[in-house]
């Protein structure tokens, strides 16, 4: 039975889910869950996860919620598919790669998330994006991409010379953070944006970016 | 070789990881960092850890950081002593547990460390704790709460009936938060109160809770 991921493609938590569903070339059923209509507040979907917020994954008799972890989730059980998202033969690496999905959620997500949420979703709420709080977070934002920008002078991916879940974690909200007029604190830094240009051209995100229209006319 | 873990024992995410090493059993040399002398923001401390942050661990040749990436490290290389905090031999219950370490990473942690925050470091900056922050925080944490009351009246613990990693993740915060005038936001809900008395007594945290004495006349 295929897994049944509930959500909408233009999501950035549920393209987080099904990118990683791509490189582990795991078939799934994406089942739309109506926004607009609040069907995410409701008790059928709030039995699934209780924070009302999706994505959710089905897995048979198992239902998990939380992007990061239902990534995880998916690429620990399918290793012997796609791509090996989290070097699990190998300690070491494998410690690196959480190191990185940690900063990821830690550090680079809570100071991008607000510019990106400034961009697409006040308009959405009838309001003009709050400058002050999109220059506060480019000050947070920029300070992680000078890390980066190091870091990336040394290894060709976050967590080492290979890509991993750590790198696959950033494409959903800098994906739409490019399409912003701030996209220059990537495209100024040249290993960062060289990093950026090689984790967002491979197929299984490709595959998922081309229904990332959110904010687009219609959308 | 013992495990070195640079870092101050009243820090909430020092604590963290500590916590992690008392339950696995595992020997460590905890190695002080004077944060008040900006230790953490020298180049041999950079070089361990480029955000300048503590804990980091070191493990022969390995250096780590992210409190909860090292305590993922430590509870899977160190299965077979100590506490089993990751479920690593059920594949579905392991799910479980990286469900609610993200709940706690992306949902509990966001509203609960402004209110530590205002408390505990505002007033060593000379300032007073800001009480709209607070309060705006208590709003959201109060909401987490809810569904956390829920969960535990079906559930021991956050991920099954059995303690995890994820309930450990909780312990430093809640364990500042319980000593401010907010801790009825836990007391007021049974199921999280036992909760919070079951796992904050565990022996493992008891050691470390001794220490963590930030906030208090001489720290």
């Amino acid at each position: 039975m295929a897994l049944k991921l509930y959500g909408i493609a233009m999501s950035t938590c549920t393209s987080r889910v099904m990118t990683c569903l791509h490189e582990k070339k795991v078939d799934f059923e994406l089942v739309p869950v109506n926004l607009f209509a609040g069907e995410h507040k409701q008790p059928p979907f709030l039995a699934k996860n209780p924070f009302g917020l999706i994505p959710v994954l089905e897995d048979g008799d198992l239902t998990l919620f939380e992007s990061r972890a239902i990534s995880a989730y998916v690429a620990e059980k399918f290793t012997e598919t796609g791509y090996d998202l989290i070097r699990y033969q190998n300690l070491k690496e494998a410690a690196q790669v959480r190191v990185w999905m940690e900063v990821e959620s830690q550090q680079y997500h809570p100071a991008i998330s607000p510019i990106v949420f400034q961009f697409f979703v006040a308009p959405l709420q009838g309001k003009t994006p709050d400058q002050a709080i999109i220059d506060e977070n480019l000050v947070k934002l920029g300070k992680v991409l000078d890390i980066y920008q190091d870091k990336l002078s040394h290894t060709k991916y976050l967590a080492g010379d290979f890509y991993s879940l750590a790198d696959l974690f950033h494409l959903p909200y800098t994906y739409y953070f490019m399409k912003t007029p701030c996209a220059n604190l990537i495209n100024d830094r040249p290993h960062v944006k060289a990093w950026w240009e090689d984790i967002s051209s491979r197929p299984a995100f490709q595959k998922v970016a081309s229904a990332m229209t959110f904010g687009e006319k219609g959308n």
